[in-house]
């Protein structure tokens, strides 16, 4: 079915803010209709999509493919993380640049490179790691010429990445004048770093000692303070993988009065538990490292809760795979096991299980969590992230009724292990579409490097809407400055 | 312009989920279509709204027109007060059903009379203030048969209307099975009445008293209660005229846990504070009274924080008007007063200049709050609540650079008062469309009794999906019953 | 030992305010001096507390002896239940007479007669459970006449002991006038009750049914009616044993406002959680029925935290035992199962080792949280609740490197089954005194009966310090009544 | 009355916990005994205080006396600075040492040749600057030679004494080792200068611009944050000046899950709000700067709620005065108006006329707040903060039916300005004895330069009872290290 006319029949069309029994109608990559009983030629592949339901393709919002991190690489790149995605219904991701050597151009450049063999549309957000004028600099040009409309700051990582208050104050700042979103890791590295020393001098050098070293507290604490600064900076703040109820009751209250604030929680924080990285073997235990870390049973459900009611508002899954050789590089101290677990070929399917299956979202909440809200949040509403005449068609077929099962010996990652290995559960992507192609169907993919494209980002998303308007009121309310005279004394 | 066909060119057209400059064309009271640069012939109206927005008419989804109540009517009927309701930009309204002697049945063909001159669509909540098999037996008629598919619940109006915990109880679980969304006006009713007297005790017989007697606290006590008892039958709440911190921490708790519940907070509690009350002129301060009461200042502000991030949901009015005369009633004694403010005519203005002037929402998000999700709630978007192609033609168009003022004395409404007299702010609503036909226009009202449809509303709206399964899960999940056996001691 | 007078020397003397290393010397049942070093003639029976904490006897502020309830009697009477009191290193404590068919003086009379045989001080609480003038004309009896000072009321019990919103508001301002604390057993008692109906309706009659029937929710709705109801009314409250976080966080909310609430938490919902529930042996599991019930695991944690920094400020039992024969009345409903507990004799012990020993208070507090605030709040401080000169010699002496453990086989209460069964742990009573004498020393009681006296506890404890000039400072400030005009219109 | 011995006579003492009508006898500066009808010879001063409150003078954990700061010096030294406290009741404080370029040693030097001319009882808190083995060990030396139990750190002042949070971890850890009191100054030093930056450029220069250059989220995000690392190192942590809502519930908060948090309100952030700083006399806007800024009106009740429920513990002032000149320093920028505000003299009465006056606490807390819980938390008591036989002779007389007024005009601090001029209320400190001494009595002053000690303050104060087995608890539960193996893979 390479034809580039493609009529989806009889299915439930699921957008975020509706669902119909429509067919779609798709040419040249856009679909070009939905409604129902559309009439077509025969030079027009025709999908039967009666019982289930026809969704926008996923977009997973932080992924890092050929990510080269802890002194070794990512094994899955843009065309193999891709693939999997595919596989399991995401159609479009949004990679994290990291600057080279504290360029940002050199680092936009190294990804352009990366991403050449791209078998589906992807996007970029962009790291930031210091600051100067230079980097100010191109921060604006990453917004204005290179589609870039969002910076990550990580708050961890020190020594490498993390960046203090004083830059994070600036890169807010410059955020919000450019209209760019500003993104926050949000640990607190000092006292990572504290908790991992303390963890070596109590000769815990395994796994176990990743999640014991970085709690949940930490990750409050963090997250406390970018969504205050953003506050005081009056600008929007997206917290990248919320891991804990710490963090996510921060950004609960920020919300409830009235705050600006995305959270995003990810697929391994709703769906796991920590006890992986107790277990006894260091090629399983070592497999669930990531940070945040995965928390204690009872952090998923909560933020499952807050994620059923709109207080999180979309799922990514932190993609960032190594294998178990690159994760042996930390056998005897589990500091330097690679930070990153797998999740862009299982988040559609384990977000319609945990979510949907379990009674606690709609199918078109479904939609809106794994998708749409992504696209608007990142502004490419409604060419992503929406099954509308005129959208790309990045489009899945989704049957309630069937099964998937996830297993690292057939997952599509090129990596050798899989956190999610043996879940099991309904709803099953049974075709993927991108960019107007059937990818996915009969479980088999057919994708080619290249096919991709590059998805610019505008400035100026949703959420910075009324932003000058409420500047403006603060500062007419004030009543500041005030006119003075000095009384003798 | 009485023609059956329309074109509205050159707005940009808002969405909850999107906007986008285009034309909208209307056909028979129906939207035909929504893009750019519609050709129509010479036999089609136009509007032109460049530079203005076309949005989907005001919703209200809480209003008491013709109420018989506290002795005496209000003097806002179905006609008059969707009269002022056009006028402000709102196109449908619902309304409350009170049943008579407790038949729901006889309270039906009541409104249904009442409701014949209308010149708006609307349809119709249910009040239940008593409790057997036949008004069980009613819910599922009026359900069933009648279009109905939500019933009030009054904790308040000790000795009239309210209802104890036991008949609540079963009223969640029939309204649970009914798949009708229960409602509750959250007050603690019998404190209330220990209020009221300590009130009179203390010699404070006018409107000031009516605050005092029913603190907030007594809000947060019933939101609270209420909530609970709706977890614990697992069915949604929809809590009307949420007028206080008190409550609305309630409902944000709740959400955070993942529970379904729906906060209205209405006009007056967004926009007004409680001083009115304390006015020294009783014409005055009589016309502030409604239940529950407008709050001490600070309460407006946390509830428009709430509602910009959705943690409360859509807006109401409680539109119950009385006029100086009929106020006058409790003269000697606030008990007596007739309870009600205005607000349906005002409150799309209201909204726009609290909520979008002052920068804490997108235009999107005001069509949502004042239109879609109350469309999605009672379970008739995208007829109503969307500028879609197929939706009904209740349209506005609103100039942002337009102003407005508010005056009882050239308002719409019946009444000789209004509690929003005197407030000015940008944003006019310069035509309303109701059913395809232009309803106002130049400041002039052309409007039709009997024009308006009486709208059916299905059962089982979005926040029923998956309650079933939720319960599934939970049954599963209890390891119950346990087989037993006993020791000997 | 039977010595009037009697020295402990060498001891770590522990009051709430302050520890110290001191001798307390004791003549006809009063401290007479708490110095170093105090010198005594050979009449005076000495005994060595070196190493040991010399801490005022515990007060149980809520047990349940003799009580006739569900159609039978708890087995452990004013004698029974006492002696296994004295033998844990608790001195007195506080039950709850009940009236009979309603009568408040009958109530009285018969709990007298119950206590003829104690051996251990006691006194009394008063249930209410009806409302009318006499009622109310008796609290005023209790109050000035008969050394009660504290009412509590049931928002659980539907049919039995349970009372309205409208009664609790008149219990309230009853007790506000009278300088008597208002107590609550918070439970929702219509929501219980449908939620037993439930259960059977699923065919689950077991023990585990008692949880599912009345979860936590329902707690968390009741404290909060409660606590908002108090505050209405401006009176204090001690919401007895809090069972759950969401009672819990109710409490500490109130607090943090300034509401004069107090939280009791109970042994069993300190130490336990559900699971005993499940357990397939009915006779074990039945055992555990209570109510509130006792919560999953994580309740007990966040009571503890909780009690650690004074948002909860005293621990109870609820001891109030059924053998295994009586509990078996519900071997086929558990809806019939006699609730209660046991604890009077373990609390002492289980809260050092939970408390102290695990580091969360010190032993200062272990006093203020197991007697010394329970006087405070029933006003009989330092009279009891205090190693003081002039206190009554209630003495314990506890040694911090002992170990206890507890054993239905070999504990003194006349029940054959123990909730605590196994739990053993670091700190042991080795000595009691209660009213000057040694009742308890080397394993082994020596009480006897009608030793024990009623204490007579006097009105307005030092929570109502203030509230009639807070009432005063709310009507200065409410600016009312206005002086009224009424405009012509 | 220059005698050495003394006998208050017919007064209700008052302890934190308890109080009773007692006579005091005193000699030698000690508290010989406190009894009823206490007999002495024709040598002995009597005072008589029937009808009043005898108290255990106040003690302010937190001043500045002769402090030099921002480029002048406090005009309050150590002898007028005590002089006006014990005017106003009170009879010790604890003031901060500041390290001489660094150095703890010559800081410790430098304040003991300051204290010298002291009238009154005295200890030292020590600020924390900057880091290094030097510093580290010279706290070692403050805590077990000099008698400094505290370590206070600035998370404000950037340039000056602000640190980072690495420097706060190594500090906590140091603190938790040495058995010291880590003290924190929240907020974000980073912002603060970013706000003030912010102001600059607004064109407000004025004192207006303090407060809105720092605002409470500054304060709640640093309390959160020095919070959330205390509990990581798990040591106990004061939070000085709490001014705001925001930090007091972050207080809250962390008290609710267990944790060892004190929090201090100041006299100013209980009865006043920041209008004062828009006063258009800078002379009267310049009085007011302080920082934390004093906070908008809500902060203050909010304040006091949480104080007279014991969610905060205890109140100081942050004494540190600064004359009309000196203020003057900054008229022409805000930034360098030399921050602080008077208060040693007025907090004694002010926490009587909010707290006790307003019927939130009783007199017992009222001790409890102003003196007793000082004197636990910096370990000195019942040495101070009690009149037990064996406490020093530091007594108030309190007449309750008396009356205070404030003004500058007659206050005994030097400076020229007082915050709270004109402020009166009921209650009045008649007699103030310091040492055993009148110092205080018919509004006359008899103090002495010389005549004050300062007072040494062991480490391990009762919130480190536990620490160390709670560490054991957490250590014994972490199931760590696992032992491992690796797969092959
Ligand atoms: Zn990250
Ligand atoms: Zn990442
Ligand atoms: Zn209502
Ligand atoms: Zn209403
Ligand atoms: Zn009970
Ligand atoms: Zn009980
Ligand atoms: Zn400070
Ligand atoms: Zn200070």
């Amino acid at each position: 079915t390479s034809s580039s006319k493609l009529l989806i029949k009889g299915g439930t069309v699921v957008n975020a803010h509706h669902q119909e029994v429509a067919d779609v109608y798709v040419e040249d990559g856009i679909i070009i209709a939905v409604e129902p009983n559309i009439k077509v030629g025969d030079d027009v592949a025709v999908l039967d999509a009666t019982g289930k339901y026809v969704m926008p393709g996923g977009i997973d919002p932080h992924t890092h493919l050929a990510f080269e991190f802890m002194g070794t690489e990512a094994v899955d790149d843009f065309f193999t993380g891709q693939a999997a995605a595919l596989a399991g219904g995401t159609t479009m991701h949004i990679d994290f640049v990291i600057p080279v050597n504290g360029s940002l151009t050199a680092g936009f450049e190294s990804y352009e490179k990366k991403a050449k063999k791209s078998c589906m549309d992807y996007g970029f957000h962009m790291a930031i790691t210091k600051w100067d004028e230079v980097v100010s600099q191109e921060m604006e040009i990453m917004v204005k010429e290179k589609g870039i409309n969002s910076f990550k700051f990580f708050l961890a990582y020190k020594g490498a990445l993390m960046i203090s208050d004083e830059l994070l104050l600036q890169g807010l700042k410059k955020c919000k004048s450019l209209g760019a979103l500003a993104m926050v890791h949000a640990e607190n590295g000092d006292a990572v770093f504290e908790g991992q020393e303390r963890m070596i001098e109590l000769g815990i050098t395994g796994p176990e000692g990743h999640a014991l070293s970085r709690p949940a507290v930490l990750e409050g604490e963090a997250t406390s303070r970018a969504i205050r600064l953003a506050s005081f900076v009056n600008t929007p703040l997206y917290v990248v993988h919320v891991m804990s109820i710490d963090a996510m009751e921060e950004i609960a209250k920020a919300r409830k009065a009235g705050q600006k604030v995305i959270g995003e929680p990810v697929v391994s924080g709703l769906v796991l538990d920590e006890s992986g990285l107790w277990d006894p073997d260091f090629v399983t235990a070592a497999k669930y490292v990531m940070s945040p870390p995965i928390r204690p049973s009872g952090h998923d459900k909560a933020l499952q809760a807050a994620l059923s009611t709109g207080i999180l508002q979309l799922v990514g899954t932190d993609h960032c795979v190594f294998n178990s050789t690159q994760k042996a590089i930390g056998i005897d101290d589990f500091r330097k096991i690679p930070n990153g677990v797998n999740g862009i070929e299982e988040r559609m399917h384990l977000v319609w299980n945990t979510m949907v299956e379990s009674g606690q979202i709609s199918v078109s909440d479904y939609v809106r969590i794994t998708s749409t809200e992504c696209a608007r949040i990142f502004n490419i509403y409604p060419k992503k992230g929406a099954i509308l005449a005129g959208s790309d068609a990045d489009i899945i077929i989704l049957n309630p009724n069937a099964s998937f099962e996830i297993s690292a010996k057939d997952h599509h990652s090129k990596t050798d292990t899989n956190v999610y290995d043996g879940k099991k559960g309904k709803g099953k992507v049974e075709v993927t579409i991108a960019g107007g192609r059937i990818v996915w169907e009969n479980n088999e993919l057919k994708v080619v490097p290249g096919a991709g494209k590059y998805i610019e980002m505008p400035a100026f998303n949703y959420l910075f809407d009324g932003i000058h308007k409420a500047d403006a009121q603060y500062l007419s309310s004030i009543r500041a400055p005030v006119i003075r005279f000095q009384s003798s004394t």
